[in-house]
């Protein structure tokens, strides 16, 4: 068969703190085939998981009848931090077990094929580059929004790395000098200030004189039980407390935001779940935030959206990570 | 002559506020002739000034004994707004009168030589990497450190852009939300807090108890008359009040320096005037919130430095232009 009439497909493998997934894909995107099996990361090693994904990558490309002379490579993305060079794991939260596991010549020893690995963020930066709501774009910025505020930066058509892989921790800026603690143990990170936990704890702090009335409903009478989820529950019943809340924490993302473009000038940022669910009870105020602490030349040229690829971003996340050259 | 025997020249044209100068120099940043002669921005229109400017080019074309064909290119240094694609500056504060000037195609049609055109933080970025303190960095930040703060990036190799020219506004984040009004307009900027002016702003309005007696005095006794220099002449003479200002106005440019590697993850940050001037004085604190506000991960591979380029920073940086592929 002639090189350019070759199926070219891509295996993709998300490893995560609960679940992994593999998937094999056309270079358009398109999943052929999926499986996926919860991580069990407390109870299997590292490389019992990983083994395991392998196999499922094996089958997979059984099932969709491909040789390896059809596979473009293995993308990888997991939490990091990590070393995309060598393709190692340090240590990621969500992986406690994990230590400096070599992700990439595991992988690459089980399946002959090229593996390249990324930390999710970045790896999803790439996704919404490739498929969701950055195509076209030369200069853009993803940021994750859930319970930690992660980000990828795309820098005049390219991923940025820095200089051992921690660029785009965006949210690890400082918003508030000497503020609230961050789970990194840094204080006053815009993720300690906008982060569905923070949400969550902005809303127990402002618990006076019974204006949480329906988020505290929400979360079964719990202070404790209340997360970013009820408050935007509430939130689109038109509870007043509760928008108040993701005004706030929309206020601190529009900062952190404002610095990003004033650092990076991007035409696009993207962002990720909490920005999906809540809409413009939280994009208004990360707007109007946004063009307060930039320049109008800056903010012109860049729009804030949600994030396009809803369920489909890890596995996409994975797969683009051959797309990106 | 063999085309490896030609000699391979750069003009750099420096476009100041207050004076402009031409160069002519190797590829090794060898400056083989100079002029330079007050702008007089006020007086000249802008088309009178480049047509001087293009006047020393070719003078200095001539006494180096070049033609054209010696010639790589003409790097133009300038404030900016400006569009680096088309070549034209838009409305430096500097230079009030030029409004929408074609500096590229009017050098291009005087002299038939390439023009590149960069701001003046992004084309000392590029010197310092090609020439100072940053020889040999993949990733690298340089930031000024004087009337404003300004700053240039070098990611994986290549000077950031952003959309339309405004990447690296480094002095333009916010530090502190609702803070002291900038010269941008915006409040809190980093520019607001570690300027020159900002450390005078400092000294001003803490002068009580006659803690300021030195920089009041090196100042003339006028406390309207304090400037940067005077805060660092006395911090110099070992006068607690002053050294006091600089470790505040270090720990905010150490937050937003922590800020550019939490985002970037550079390997070396280069700082220009008032911490070549003031050195440990300013860089102690600054280092100390840099280590505060970052993960060690990040700060242990990112030197924080001076810049090395002294006097001739503005003069390499033109020349630099033609430098960077």
């Amino acid at each position: 068969m002639p090189a350019a009439d070759r199926r070219k497909l891509i295996i993709g493998i998300d490893i995560g703190g609960t679940k992994c997934a593999v998937t094999i894909a056309e270079m358009n995107g398109t999943i052929l085939h999926r499986r996926s099996e919860p991580t069990r990361g407390e109870e299997r090693s590292p490389e019992d998981v990983l083994e395991c994904l392998a196999a499922h990558a094996r089958s997979l490309m059984t099932e969709a009848n491909a040789s390896r002379s059809d596979m473009i490579g293995v993308g990888v993305s997991c939490g990091g931090p990590l070393d995309t060079e060598s393709g190692t794991i340090f240590a990621p939260p969500n992986l406690p077990k994990w230590k400096a596991v070599p992700v990439k010549s595991i992988f690459e020893k089980a399946l002959a094929i090229p593996v390249r690995v990324e930390n999710d963020a970045n790896a999803t930066a790439v996704a919404e580059w490739k498929f969701g709501a950055g195509i076209g774009a030369k200069n853009l910025v993803f940021m994750t929004m859930g319970t930690g505020i992660g980000g990828g930066i795309i820098a005049d058509g390219r991923l940025l790395h820095g200089t051992n892989d921690l660029a785009g921790e965006l949210g690890h800026q400082t918003i508030v000098m000497n503020g609230p603690r961050c789970g990194c143990g840094k204080r006053g990170c815009l993720e300690a200030m906008a982060s569905g936990p923070s949400i969550a704890r902005l809303a127990r702090e402002s618990m006076t004189y019974g204006r949480q009335k329906r988020v505290l409903q929400l979360a079964g009478g719990k202070p404790d039980s209340i997360t970013a989820a009820h408050v935007i529950e509430a939130a689109k019943e038109g509870d007043a407390f509760a928008k108040a809340i993701l005004i706030e924490a929309g206020t601190y993302m529009g900062v952190g935001i404002a610095n990003v473009i004033m650092i990076l000038n991007p035409e696009v940022v993207i962002l990720g779940t909490i920005a999906v669910h809540a809409g413009d009870l939280i994009l208004n105020p990360i707007r109007d935030a946004v063009n307060e602490y930039t320049w109008k030349r800056s903010s012109d040229v860049c729009k804030i959206v949600p994030a396009a690829l809803g369920d489909q971003a890890q596995d996409l996340a994975a797969i683009a990570l051959w797309l990106q050259d």
